[in-house]
Formats: C-alpha cells, sequence, structure tokens
C-alpha cells in the first residue's frame, strides 16, 4: 500500500510527481519533499514558497516544517527569507541530533553553507497585491487572506510515513511571526505505526489545540481518519468558541498506516487532494454538514476557474 | 485552593515572589510572570535570561512562552536578543489575535516598538564560559550543557492556571535554533479547566512526543498529575530508544486544577520547586525508580554547595 494526501487543490502537479516515486516503491521522504517542491515553486499560488504574499516590510518569510514518521525526527524552518525550497532545508536538519528548528537569519546561514539555492522570492505580481493592499483603508488585519499552508502526509510501500509543511504565512503578518506550520503537533505530526496528519488555516488557533498531535493519538485509539479529523477539528472548534467567544479557520488532513485518509474543516471552500494505487491525483472539496464532514470531486469547471483566478492579470492599484 | 511548581531550583527566589501574589488573591499572570523575572534577572544562571549562554555567534538568544489557561492564548519569542525579560515580551503577545509567536529580528522590533528593556545580556561571566569551550578540543557538541529550562505551571484562588517558560537553550547551539520551550504542547501547555505542564531536558526529543499536551490529556482522563508525568515521561523515552537507539534527557513538572502536582524525569539530578498554600517554596530532588520517580527535600547542604557553585570565581583559559 501507498498513498499521499494533502492540503488545497494546489498540492495536485506536486501529487503527481509523488505519484511516479510512490509507485515505483519510492521513498516517502522522496516522494514528499518532490511534491512540496512543486508547490513551493510554482509563483502563481500566493501562499507558498516563490510568489508568496509577503509581511508588513514586503519580505517573504517562509515556513517548512518536515518529519520522519519511523525515527521521529523533525527538521523545521521558520521565517527564513530567499531561499527556493524551504521544504528542502527543513528536511536537511530532520537529519540532525539537535538544532533541528533554526528560524531568520540563523536558518539563512545554514542554507548557506549546506548549499541551497537562494532566490528571489518576491515576485512582481506579490509585490503588486503588497501596494494594492497598503493602498486600501488601514483596517484591522483580516488575518484569513493568502493563508493557505501545504500540508502532507504520505506513506509509501516500506510503511514508512512523513509529513511536511510549507507556506509564506499570514499576508502582511509581522516580520519573524512563525504560525502552526513548523509546530510540530499543530501544523504536523506522523508516526509510521499510527498515521499522520497535517493543518491549514489560523496558525494562532490551530496551536491552541495541538490539532495534528490529536488527530494521530485519536488514530493510535482506533479511530478511522475521517472520524479523527472530525472530532479534532470539531472539538477545538467548539472549545475556542466557548473560551474565545470565536474560532479561527481550522482545516486538517491525515492518512494512517493503512493507507485510509480523513479530512475536516469549520469552513466552506476547503479543498483537498489525494492519490492512492487506485487513484491518481483527485481533487475534492469538502463541506460540513452538522458535525461530520462530507466531499466530492471537484468539477472541471470549479479546476478551471480556480486557474484561472489565480494566473489572472493583476494590476496595480 | 493556589500553588505554583517550577522546574529546577533556580526557580525557587522566582516562587517568593509569586508566592506574595497567589496568598493575596493575586493573578496567576502576574504571579507566573514575576517569577520568570526573578530567574530572568539572576546573572548566576547559566541557562535563563541576562547570564544565560551565547550560541557559536557568541550571541545570547532567548526563548520564552506564556500561555493563559482560561482562553488558551499563547505567546512565545524565539531567538530573541539583548531584551532583559523575553517572558514580559512573550505574555504581551499573549494578548494579540495573530501574530503570537515572533522570532529574532522581528521579535526584537515588536519589543522595541512595545517600550520593552533593551539590555545586553551576554554577561563577562559568560564570556568566559564561551572562550574556555573554544579553547577545548573540538569535539561533538554536547548538547545537555547548560540546558536548563525554567518551566512554571500556576494556579491562582480564582481557578485560572498559566504556563510559562524561559531559556537561553542550548549552550554553543547554532544561531536561530529554537528549541521546546517557545513550542505549544511541548515546552508547556495549560487548561485552567484541567492543569499545566512543562518541560526540560532536550528539546529536539520532548518535541517528539508533544509531552506537555499529553500530560493534560492523561490529566484530563483523570490521571493524577504524578501517574500523567510518569507515564508520559517514560513511554517517550521508551519510544525513542526503540525507534533511534536514544532518548535525550526529559523532565517535567505539571499540577493539575485542584493544585495537586507531580514530576517525572529520566536523568539524575532534575530538581524542583512548588510552593501551596500549606508550604513555602521548597527544594526537592527527584529520583527516578523503575517506572516511577520519588522526590524529597533538599538537604541544607545541597542548597549551599548549589549557590556556592554557580557562583564560585570563573577563569578564563
Amino acid at each position: 500500500m501507498w498513498g499521499i494526501i494533502a492540503t488545497w487543490r494546489m498540492a495536485k502537479e506536486g501529487l503527481e510527481l509523488a505519484e511516479e516515486i510512490l509507485k515505483n516503491q519510492g521513498d516517502a521522504g522522496d516522494a514528499i519533499e518532490k511534491a512540496i517542491q512543486a508547490v513551493e515553486d510554482f509563483p502563481y499560488y500566493k501562499s507558498v514558497g516563490y510568489g508568496g504574499l509577503p509581511n508588513e516590510d514586503m519580505e517573504v518569510e517562509l515556513d517548512a516544517a518536515y518529519m520522519n514518521g519511523n525515527t521521529l525526527s523533525v527538521g523545521a524552518v521558520g521565517a527564513i527569507r530567499d531561499f527556493a525550497n524551504p521544504i528542502s532545508i527543513a528536511r536537511r536538519l530532520s537529519h540532525e541530533k539537535v538544532n533541528c528548528i533554526l528560524v531568520s537569519e540563523g536558518a539563512e546561514k545554514f542554507a548557506h553553507k549546506e548549499g541551497f539555492e537562494r532566490k528571489n522570492m518576491l515576485t512582481e505580481r506579490a509585490k503588486i497585491h503588497y501596494h494594492n493592499r497598503m493602498k486600501e483603508t488601514v483596517q484591522e488585519l483580516k488575518p484569513y487572506i493568502g493563508h493557505d499552508t501545504v500540508g502532507m502526509v504520505c506513506l509509501d510501500e516500506t510503511g514508512k510515513m512523513t509529513a511536511a509543511t510549507s507556506t509564506s504565512g499570514l499576508f502582511m503578518k509581522k516580520k519573524g511571526r512563525i504560525g502552526d506550520s513548523p509546530v510540530i503537533g499543530s501544523g504536523f505530526y506522523v508516526d509510521s505505526q499510527i498515521g499522520g496528519a497535517s493543518a491549514t488555516g489560523l496558525g494562532e488557533d490551530l496551536m491552541k489545540g495541538c490539532i495534528s498531535y490529536t488527530i494521530v493519538q485519536l488514530m493510535e485509539m482506533g479511530m478511522h481518519p475521517q472520524k479523527a479529523c472530525e472530532k479534532a477539528v470539531f472539538d477545538l472548534d467548539l472549545k475556542l468558541k466557548q473560551r474565545r467567544g470565536q474560532a479561527g479557520d481550522l482545516s486538517v488532513i491525515a492518512m494512517n498506516c493503512k493507507g485510509e485518509f480523513g479530512v475536516a474543516t469549520n469552513i466552506d471552500g476547503f479543498s483537498f487532494v489525494v492519490c492512492l494505487p487506485h487513484q491518481q491525483p483527485t481533487v475534492y472539496l469538502v463541506k460540513r454538514q452538522g458535525n461530520h464532514c462530507v466531499y466530492q470531486p471537484a468539477s472541471q469547471k470549479w479546476l478551471d476557474d480556480y486557474m484561472q483566478t489565480r494566473m489572472a492579470p493583476l494590476k496595480r492599484k
């Protein structure tokens, strides 16, 4: 058995690359890294890698993490600038015994010494978004804009599982802000003997429930990934509303060591992509119905509209 | 009922300040902040705040976190330089809806704008430690040296609970390295309806089991804090040995919403301090016995030796 699941439509082309690796008995580490790289490299996704939207200083600061479910090794970078593939730096760090999470300038120094590719990650398009946003009436920062993290869980033929995330985080975030993506247990968690999970949404709220770790624990107790995702999302959503009056966007994906998967969300419009031996990478749209989530394949029209919107010409106001 | 518990002997003077606040119906947020500040301010503790040992570039980079168990709000700073009290910056960030975890230069920029006290955190004594270490034969970095995080859990008369951590992290760490201390679920977690926990030891290993969150979950299932701490530490210790051949130092403290407390460790020499209505701040030493941990009050000789060692004259080699 093998499989890979990822948050958001944007992961589709990456999962096509991962499929090639996994169906040829490739490694879950290689597959997930390649898949995330593809998302990082695509300039029209505004929330991951190249083309990601900048912070309030017009710097693109990136977070990424990699976890090996066999050894529980973790590597992560936070608020790193101007490297092409944060996911690869995170994976490299996961081989270290200490100093596995590096942020900001220190992360850049490490990456430079290790020979990772430097790249100005701020695109012309991202600059236009920045300038247009600055021209809008100064309002309270709307947290969700451009806040879609790519997160993946992968299982290979040997039973090895991995999890990984990559994001440019909140548009107009404060310099140095890190969200849930590089935070183990919140943005991601995986244990090859159980399964893995990854989250996207408002990092500051996802963290309050250590949501990815919670899902893995529920799967350990024998819960199906779908049920585990629903329970984790709706329990946290309720708790946040009770304690704080409101809950941010919470969306999750999970896969267990048998290749069964699950998803849940408390918003409209969450999409995910999954690929299994009998199923090429397929985009699904998720809907909440009471305390359950249902999903169905995205229509061709939805898929066409998606890409058209992303690549539409953009004018500076 | 009220109470406060903290990792390591170094927390004692801080807990004396917290006691004054708590026994006069003060707030668990104020009490824990004041207690952590005292540890940060004391120049002879090599692993927290002023006097903390520097990274490989001879910069003192500090991590700290604060969590409010009523609202689950979290604030944290990672790899911040030259501010006197990282804990207070972390607490300030916990009031934000987004941008609650800031690292490095971005964290410094925020702290400066907010008017926090700038202070050169590198002491002459820390410089001597740095130079002496550099003169030693270049060996593999020994992760534990000077790696004692102060972590606390606090309960006030209103039932509000808080958790907080502060550390200068691993001596000779890579620039930008963050450990478990600013990572929710790993270094700390608290929910006023259940209890809280905090961890110290090898951050990279504590994180692999989201150890503080695990302890809170075990207490939620009805487990006594002592039993919860033991289970969390020994389960993770075993899992790390099975998966990786070895486990780093893991030590934890916890308190539930009834003021019952627990501690556990997989090392020799872990100490903690606890203060309750019927008990002024008392230092205990912890020993592992099979799958249990026992503790007894530190002798006056131990306490005297402790301070003498910390403050002994230091010569540059």
